[in-house]
């Protein structure tokens, strides 16, 4: 056999540390396709004059597309046999991309327990994305049900402690960023870190009724090769799953009304994919203002928001049962650099 | 509210002068999408070799690029309460952009009538785009149909003056031009400027069947936001409607076939979306040889043409009663620079 | 007339030389457009770190980019009238494409023959891709079934006599490649040439059903005019026939999966697209290894591949009748160098 059929709960070992395959140089295309793909519009990562203005050398590519990128790269090894793409936590992005930077992907598992159900298992690993030069530009922990090879396996029990909010004094600014004379007219809006107020929602008030080809265009370009995405056949229904990262950035490309000056995405906190999406469903957003943080840099403060994405109206996150409701795609907490 | 509910007619004042938001660095990747998006075949634009050997450093960006670039930008600011956009005038390209430069945004309120129907008003704007040395690569004049917030406001009445034509004389070539020793056969078709004859209709012959995820990717790409592009809850009718720009760049690729030695656009003398344009639409394309202009570089002659997009099969343009026949999209009054 | 007609078969004469029309810069852009439109995941392509460590300079675009990019350029010379593409010989890619390099394409008519219907005629053309020093960059022969303007036509017989397969002795290896410390671990695979036996049969597992707007994206990238992928009224039965060129990059990059390590295409020996594809096809891909050949390059040796995409489950290849089946749309053979 020369293709693999990837790796079942009872081939993972505590510790095990997995190189992912396939580098990827990225460039002046990913960023032209991530703004053909999103409604992305941040002027960071829209342009060179004004990243410069903020002191950074030139546009960065948007962390999303690191993100996405390293996300890939771990679906052979972590998620081929995957049920469930479980949560997300104590992500940091620690260094911008820029264009002609390579990226490659390695992760280390620090968690394995069966489930009750006896036919598969959970597994958490602490992934890490890192350039040409080794330096880690990413890193989160990501947590998936995988199935089993059979029911009785001899795994031993850990699950990791995992912070629930990543610590504020932690965040990584990229170097040299400084807000101190940030032009809020060219970036859109006027709001500043101290106007929003924990508590405060905002609707974001655009939609995108998504299409098939925008969906695989992107995932293909993150060179995520999970089958469910691309393969009518994967599914009963016959329907393609949208990849989960798919949703990510839609909803935050969408909350730029709103949000137009929170630049950075820096932290991961908490994220989950409440309900499937699929091609045809018009995607809307809403942000909730969790907490506010001082940074150690000139101009720039952290704002913690909840990011929600929603399939038609927006509006409340859970039902009774304490249940997402199922118009509920997308639970996303993150940290993000604004000007204050 | 951190969103806005963008400008009503009431809220634009003549001679106001607004500076767009976000400012784009373009380069590889949106010369490579435009290539992807629409069938745009012209030599100068494709080829660094064939750019220098009409004098230019390298091959530019799709004059259209720079366009739309631009009136993305104005979205938010003149079009998101627009009922309609009414009309082009004196629209001129005034340098090439160049991959790596960055663009913003200005536009000056030129003009401002309340309609008949007392629900809403005219405004008539000119926008300048400028790159990161403050130059301004292209300019034109743009009117919309805005919804009013009250019926009654008072705002004085200023319709512009606006030349029917760019005058010939008026036209900018971009520096260096030379079309001397213009190879058409590489450039794919023998026609010089002398051999069209104004009066002369030229059928492109080919045409595309649009899809949703092509306009959609088209319209994010330039930042473009209004939400009758994405969102099938903005119309009655659940369709999302074909950015306009996006049938000028159809069009004017398909132009191709007969026009392959139109090489650049260098003035917008006036432009009509007479209808709607939805995907499963399969658009056509014909030009009308207005007029020949003499311009003051070696080779180089300029076009008045009349490029008409229509859907299905190309025809007339006006029925008896003078309006547009249902079938047309487009019809765009440009000059164009073609080899002597 | 300002648009041309194209060829018929009474147009070409036996060693006419054509130089096609339109050279193309391609970059970045192209090379992010490849990685979103196929689930290319091969290294050297994919990182210029990867590249390195195997002795190139940086990552050159895929080997098939240079072939889509030739083949466009020939469709308004070559196929415009054409009623079938029968078939692809002695095709060789001899250098890399790197990003900025300039692509023109010449064809020189080798070979003549009417058919018994009377209404066609076979013409074989050798066509060279060249960059903007003049060098060849891939060169194969095609031959297509062309119409007749007329039914009498007089035109002396003459069929090339053409290599059932590339000698392996005349492959070309990218100057300085040395495979002597490949990385099989980030490559995605552990396989190598040693491991691939003659007769084998690789199921490459993954699929991925085909959208309208995908195939389009595709074909204008490589300025391919072929009407019939892009305007439902060309066909009686309504559909864009997908170009063949899309499912050969298609097959290609699913058979990454068992693959991984064959790098480059450095060789066609013949080809053909057995069935049309459409949107809504579900494309998977299987190979059989045909040969192995040894190549004068450190650690590089050569695999002759047999490719075939299907629609829905992979399976045979032809019926009782020896025709192909009608699930197959390619049956590509190329050689390609894996690391030994």
């Amino acid at each position: 056999m020369k293709t693999g059929p990837g790796r079942f709960f009872e081939d993972y070992r505590l510790g095990e540390v997995i190189a992912h395959a396939v580098p990827r140089t990225v460039g002046a295309g990913e960023r032209a396709l991530y703004h053909a793909l999103y409604p992305a519009r941040g002027a960071v990562h829209s342009s060179d004059e004004f990243a410069r203005s903020v002191g950074l050398a030139a546009s960065p590519l948007d962390d999303l597309i690191a993100f996405h990128m390293v996300f890939g790269k771990t679906v052979p090894d972590i998620s081929l046999n995957a049920v469930a793409n479980l949560g997300y936590a104590e992500g940091r992005w620690l260094k911008p991309v820029w264009p002609g930077d390579t990226l490659r992907a390695v992760s280390e598992v620090i968690g394995l327990k069966e489930t009750s159900s006896g036919a598969t298992g959970l597994v958490w690993v602490r992934t890490r994305g890192l350039d040409q030069r080794g330096e880690v530009v990413v890193e989160y922990v990501r947590w998936v049900m995988v199935r089993k090879r059979r029911r009785e396996v001899d795994v031993p029990v850990h699950v990791p402690e995992l912070a629930p909010v990543v610590a504020p004094e932690t965040l990584v600014v990229p170097e040299g960023l400084d807000f101190s004379r940030y032009d809020f007219a060219l970036a859109g809006e006027r709001h500043r870190w101290g106007d929003y107020r924990p508590g405060e929602i905002i609707d974001h008030v655009d939609a995108v009724t998504v299409e098939e080809a925008e969906h695989m265009l992107a995932t293909r370009l993150w060179q995520n090769t999970s089958k469910v995405h691309f393969d009518v056949g994967q599914r009963e229904d016959g329907r393609r799953l949208i990849y989960g990262g798919h949703v990510i950035s839609l909803a935050r490309a969408l909350s730029f009304n709103g949000l137009a000056n929170a630049q950075f995405i820096v932290a991961l906190n908490g994220g989950a994919h409440a309900n499937p999406c699929f091609a045809g469903d018009t995607v809307r957003a809403w942000t909730e203002v969790l907490d506010r943080a001082e940074v150690a840099a000139p101009g720039v403060g952290a704002l913690r928001l909840r990011l929600v994405a929603t399939r038609g109206e927006a509006g409340a996150l859970r039902g009774a049962d304490g249940k997402y409701l199922p118009e509920v795609l997308l639970d996303l907490d993150y940290w993000a650099l604004v000007p204050t």
